[in-house]
């Protein structure tokens, strides 16, 4: 069994959330076995192709394989968070949500310019966030390495998005609906 | 140095955050540095005696160390989220916190009846939501097997709340203010 289909077999749907008429794609049962989330983790090493600075993730379901990923690569983890969780100086990038706006936020300081550096979270939809959080960190002097997930909803259309964005930009995901 | 110190240094203190009068202590800086988080997970995991079933973790930032821990004693890893953030069947606790009151959530069928379970924080407080989310697990039929933090505020008391509540029950903290 490949490890996309291994996934696809723990990977859980919980019909009508956050709303209804979404079928959420639940990956905790992923975090239930140490030795998947341990294959997981060296999948998304072994796409990587040349060391990045950092990884940055988003929160807060981003944090459970991102300092996974950053301790596997050797590298700095930076947490992106949402709006007033960040103590201290930071910077904010709004962005269009399907449904209204978002903010997350970034510690200043705390990613150096020239950084190349993987955007990553658990799992791609529409790809609003992800693209938020490459322009607040090409905003801090960073250049993004690549966009890493665990899970692309591909009927969402992120792709288009992405290219349009980040044409040049590699995206790695493990498993794909 | 011992991996206090070093700890010390790193850490970041944080006026009037989140609200105004609290000295906040950031743990994101650890973070930026891979050897250093390896050394706490070491730290952390060497504190423990006898192998858990599994560790669960308080969002958000007990995730950014609880799955490490996880990882590194090769166990499951369960994550507590506020109130409404976990998809699917789940069982809440209500607690008193200083001002007002908070909701902790557990996916129900994650935890086994019988597990040995830690329960790990980035920080130690008042010990409230620690306290709150031990006693979720043991609704679910597990024991605790320890309660596991980086820092511990020490001169909020905690101490005398876990005394009470958990007198058997070991408690590590690596770095104590």
């Amino acid at each position: 069994m490949t490890l996309e289909q291994e996934l696809k077999e723990i990977i859980r749907d919980v019909a009508d959330f956050p709303k209804e008429g979404i079928i959420f794609k639940d990956l905790t049962p992923v975090l239930l076995y140490p030795d998947l989330t341990r294959k997981v983790i060296d999948a998304l090493a072994n796409a990587i192709e040349d060391k990045p600075d950092a990884i940055a993730a988003i929160e807060s379901r981003g944090f459970w394989f991102g300092t996974l990923l950053a301790q596997k690569l050797n590298v700095p983890f930076i947490p992106l968070r949402k709006k007033g969780k960040l103590p201290g100086q930071t910077e904010s990038i709004h962005y269009d949500l399907e449904y209204g706006k978002a903010t997350i936020e970034i510690h200043t300081g705390h990613v150096m310019k020239g950084w190349k550096v993987i955007v990553h979270d658990d799992l791609l939809a529409t790809g609003g966030t992800a693209i938020a959080a490459a322009q607040l960190l090409e905003a801090q002097g960073a250049s993004i390495h690549s966009f890493s997930f665990l899970v692309n909803l591909t009927f969402l259309g992120a792709g288009a998005h992405f290219q349009k964005e980040y044409p040049a930009v590699p995206l790695t995901s493990l498993v794909n609906f």
